[in-house]
């Protein structure tokens, strides 16, 4: 048995979510599907973030075993021609037997697209949070610093989070703005159950005006998921990257 | 009767075009539904320039006429509120009643979005034209500037082309790449049927390398539709926006 990454990208907004569910078809199920007709195994996929029903990926990471000998341009264009076009395999490694997909991973990034307009937009439906008040984006940089670094993020965790450890490592946290896109750029280490968006909710809450910057280090102490601003909507969030360590070479495929 | 104009956005991969058809649903339609139910009356729209099917749009012109009588916010409100979340009236104008959309319009400005990467986009599915082979920016940059003024451009003109005269003068015409995506934007006082998606098709050819720069000119004066590139897809066109005198003040209401 060989062990092989693949790299994904897809529009959320037509699935379930990541994981396999009873109601409604998932990303998994079209990523082994195809992985099947490929491969007439039946084969099992392990992905790095299991994303919620609407969120995008532009690069998820998934690892699964095969008796199968591919070169990688046919594994990704033979993959890719029974995905459904709303997913597409970005690149493929071949991986040593102790890699894996989640536990090998050293930090997810996330990006969040919100639309600031006093209008919606029509194209980027379902792409990005349409958030009508005009945000300040320097006073959201400010309250965001007070999130760096090592934390016990429980103030930022949605109930039916299953991680036992409430403490995350906040690397990077920027907000920009591009015209009427207010663009959110996270990563760390590992992130509790819908620690993004209610990070994004909160931040949006002090770039409205109704909180100021200090109030999300007041939150983040407080522990408290009932002081936090609202969970903001799937549809701006996009899985970025996944990082491995160095030893495993994945960088290099991403081109 | 008062004359009302109104910008808008859509998402053309979802309807058979701008224009009413017998099989599918226009965006006409939905605009028209829209207005009939904000108004209590049977509106009639008429556009700047009618897009095909799965082509979109920034900044589509319409107008209308009407008895009712709202304010500005009123008007973009409500009438959003009954559209679908793939179409949106982006701002209103009350108008003098000698402006027409289609016929007082000045100039139109399309963008043409090619995902220029050996494997699709699927965030992108059905926003760009997906073109695998290179392309060479430059070399479509100096081929662009052959069609720039007053000329024929039959050979840029589909059958079916409902237009008597062949001649239009294009104004500008850029090519750029960001990162994979590369983006043409051309404008004309207007443009012959599939006129921009058969230029984008030979720029093409040229940006991959099938043709010198210089054959664009040749092509331009030989007026011969069948010596010129494939028409491209309708998927990564935008009508950007219409231009109109200044007396109309419509520069103002797009914020």
């Amino acid at each position: 048995m060989q062990k092989i990454a693949l790299g994904i990208e897809y529009d959320g907004s037509r699935y379930c979510g990541w994981q396999k569910q009873k109601n409604g078809i998932s990303v998994q199920d079209c990523v082994e599907n195809a992985l099947n007709i490929v491969t007439a195994e039946s084969v099992s996929v392990f992905c790095a973030g299991r994303t919620d029903s609407g969120v995008h990926a532009l690069g998820q990471v998934v690892h699964f075993e095969t008796d199968v000998k591919y070169s990688k341009s046919a594994w990704t264009f033979g993959v890719n021609r029974y995905l459904p076009r709303s997913i597409c395999i970005r690149w493929v490694s071949l991986m040593k037997q102790d890699f894996h997909a989640r536990f090998s991973a050293v930090s997810r990034r996330y990006y969040y697209y919100i639309y600031n307009d006093k209008i919606r937009s029509a194209i980027l439906f379902q792409k990005t949070w349409h958030y009508t008040k005009l945000l300040d984006v320097c006073k959201m940089s400010r309250a965001a610093q007070y999130l760096l670094g090592e934390n016990d993020f429980s103030a930022f965790r949605s109930a039916g989070c299953q991680s036992y450890s409430r403490c995350r490592n906040l690397y990077h946290l920027r907000v920009i703005r591009i015209g009427q896109c207010v663009i959110i750029d996270i990563q760390a280490n590992s992130f509790l159950y819908r620690m993004v968006r209610n990070i994004v909710g909160s931040l949006v809450e002090v770039g409205c005006g109704n909180r100021p910057a200090i109030w999300i280090l007041e939150l983040l102490k407080s522990c408290k998921r009932s002081l936090a601003g609202m969970t903001a909507p799937a549809d701006g969030l996009y899985l970025a990257e996944v990082k491995y360590p160095d030893h495993f070479f994945l960088s290099d495929e991403r081109m």
